[in-house]
């Protein structure tokens, strides 16, 4: 991270001073893959009082960062004022996850030193750029000397974090317990599974048909998946009968949801009796379906889950619990890292080939990626 | 009520001792108007030790009395060995509610006494009879002296006890608050108008689009509603706007649906914050769809009702608490008698005739009954 004088008069410093010295950004709403573009800015200056200086590490391009862009997500990265070739815009920085090591410190900073690793306490801290300026207070400490990786660190907030509540917050679940969940082979699917093994409950789970199926499905397995079915075996109706089998005839009490459409509504069978449903996205964009019968004679309850606004209801000091928790996990290998495809942006390429790079990466996630996560790595532009 | 001399023998005693003198029957699930018939069995005998004998004073039909019979409700009545003509036969009495005024008791019992009227505190009593013995531990004493009429204790189990804890298990609710809910002109929907207003909190109550509108309309303002409108209202999405201004902004938590299908997807729209969704019927008989945003960044919670879960969950303390509530505010005028219409079946007529006034009675319940409940009053069998 480079670092230059001061910028020249304190309004040019209230608004320069959180920049990145190279940015994705965009000015209006509207596809990802014509809004976007890279520009480079002054560098960081130095930080001051309880600000610090942060390098963005590696920073995930999630399906929320690309709605966000599209203006259909609740929170839109706020607008910047950023000096781009000495010209003043109005731009926003999209991404909301991302992993941060600290480049220097303001006087006032007591909890965090040179090297240290961050996570982001607050939702779109802006993390497609090289690297910001920010208060102590809305950064996350994640230890690394306990040897977590990079990858794993820069992913933690989201998906994880979102399967670890969803297993904590609706039923009170104890080992042998069993979990039912569909899109289970995506990012938060397969926290869960993990998470689930590592408090010894079993997990059903679903996925939708597709060639390499028996791969996905070891794959699955090899993180601690107990069975692994796909939306097809749903519309057998002697699934039920197969998975009484399984459980042993015990009431299956937390269903998670991440698609909707029929598939899900056949997922419901599975539900015993006071069952909880959450549901914490909507890939098929389709409505959620339920028989009225579930609810009035079964006793079901369906929740939705957003760890956005999780966030806003928790102390900070939960967030860091649970943090602590899940790098203990990883850092002793017990968490695999995600899947997943490190996109470089490297200093020495222009603003325009580095508008290409990640217009073609978020083509790509917007087609599913191959089930990969993707991940930005932004250096500092080269002077 | 008669009484004869006690049966001749202890198999006799066993299987006799709960019969009615008249009571409507069917043998195996099916059509209501094809299945039902009236029966003349022995009369009571005296009760003994702990059990009563009750005269059944009115009993209301209930739609899902219907569903029982018809073999489409989780509970059926069960299967009683009843002397009908001398010949023993396996058949069903259907009736879950009930006024039972009681007429006799056994001499261990101790908190009842001739003359006190009671309601049931199990599922599927068989009320639609003339009378039955039943254990001092099975029923629920209704203060007779407060001045409560026939019609209000008959109904009270059911419809007003189903409003009560809707208003009160979900959310907790404060004057002022308003309450969202579909079916507003059914039983339940008229004692949640009745009980949100002595509760000081507003309604907005939606039913269905008829001629006589503005007479259900006034109806409902009678009885406390703060505004009543119809499902097509809420094809015109400015209806929240509306809504808002009413509210002045507050978000509404609690939305009561009997309906389903697109109207009460339409009504979601309503929902602040937060909300929960309550499901206690389903007269449209379709599905519930949620686009999965209103879980997710609405948080909305959706559950369901059921009167009968609720008293296998709750004690006999805690209803006959609430019983006591709806008795104080029955008696001092302040809860009328819901819409109905009293069906005599006198001990004077043949069975035959009794089986065509009850298919009849039934067809019309099916057909809706123009808005009013339907109460057996069967008298015995006059010799």
């Amino acid at each position: 991270m480079l670092r230059l004088s001061k910028p020249q008069t304190s309004t040019w410093k209230r608004t320069l001073t959180t920049m990145a010295t190279r940015a994705i950004v965009y000015e209006s709403d509207g596809n990802p893959a014509s809004v976007l573009s890279a520009v480079t800015c002054p560098p960081l200056p130095n930080p001051t009082g309880s600000s610090i200086a942060l390098k963005h590490v590696l920073s995930p391009v999630h399906p929320s960062d690309i709605n966000a862009i599209e203006g259909v997500y609740p929170y839109q990265p706020r607008p910047r004022q950023l000096d781009v070739g000495g010209r003043e815009r109005t731009l926003r920085i999209p991404g909301n996850e991302g992993l941060g090591e600290v480049t220097d410190v303001g006087e006032a900073v007591k909890g965090l030193k040179k090297g240290d690793w961050v996570v982001f306490g607050k939702k779109q801290s802006g993390t497609w750029s090289s690297g910001q300026i920010l208060e102590e207070k809305d950064v996350i400490k994640v230890d690394r000397e306990s040897g977590i990786s990079a990858v794993n660190a820069a992913t933690l907030v989201v998906n994880p974090f979102t399967a670890y509540n969803m297993l904590s917050d609706f039923v009170d679940l104890q080992p042998g317990d069993w979990v039912v969940q569909n899109g289970a082979n995506s990012a938060v699917g397969q926290a869960v599974i993990t998470l689930a093994r590592l408090r010894g409950l079993h997990t059903i789970n679903f996925i939708r048909k597709r060639e390499d199926l028996s791969d996905v499905q070891t794959y699955l397995k090899s993180l601690g998946a107990t069975h692994v079915m796909t939306y097809d075996d749903l519309e057998d109706k002697t699934i039920t009968e197969q998975v009484k089998e399984w459980t042993g005839g015990k009431d299956i009490r937390l269903l998670l949801n991440c698609v909707g459409g029929k598939a899900t509504t056949r997922m419901l069978r599975l539900a015993g009796k006071n069952a909880h449903f959450v549901t914490y996205g909507a890939m098929a964009k389709e409505a959620l379906s339920f028989p009225p019968s579930v609810f009035i004679f079964n006793n079901l309850t369906a929740h939705g889950f957003w760890q956005t606004e999780w966030f806003k209801q928790k102390s900070q000091q939960e967030s860091a619990r649970i943090i602590g928790e899940l790098v203990k996990y990883m850092a002793t290998g017990k968490f695999k890292e995600p899947n997943h495809e490190i996109v470089n942006i490297n200093g020495k390429i222009s603003d325009q080939e580095a508008t290409t790079i990640i217009r073609d990466a978020i083509s790509k996630v917007a087609h599913g990626s191959g089930g990969k996560k993707l991940l930005l790595q932004m250096d500092p532009v080269q002077p």
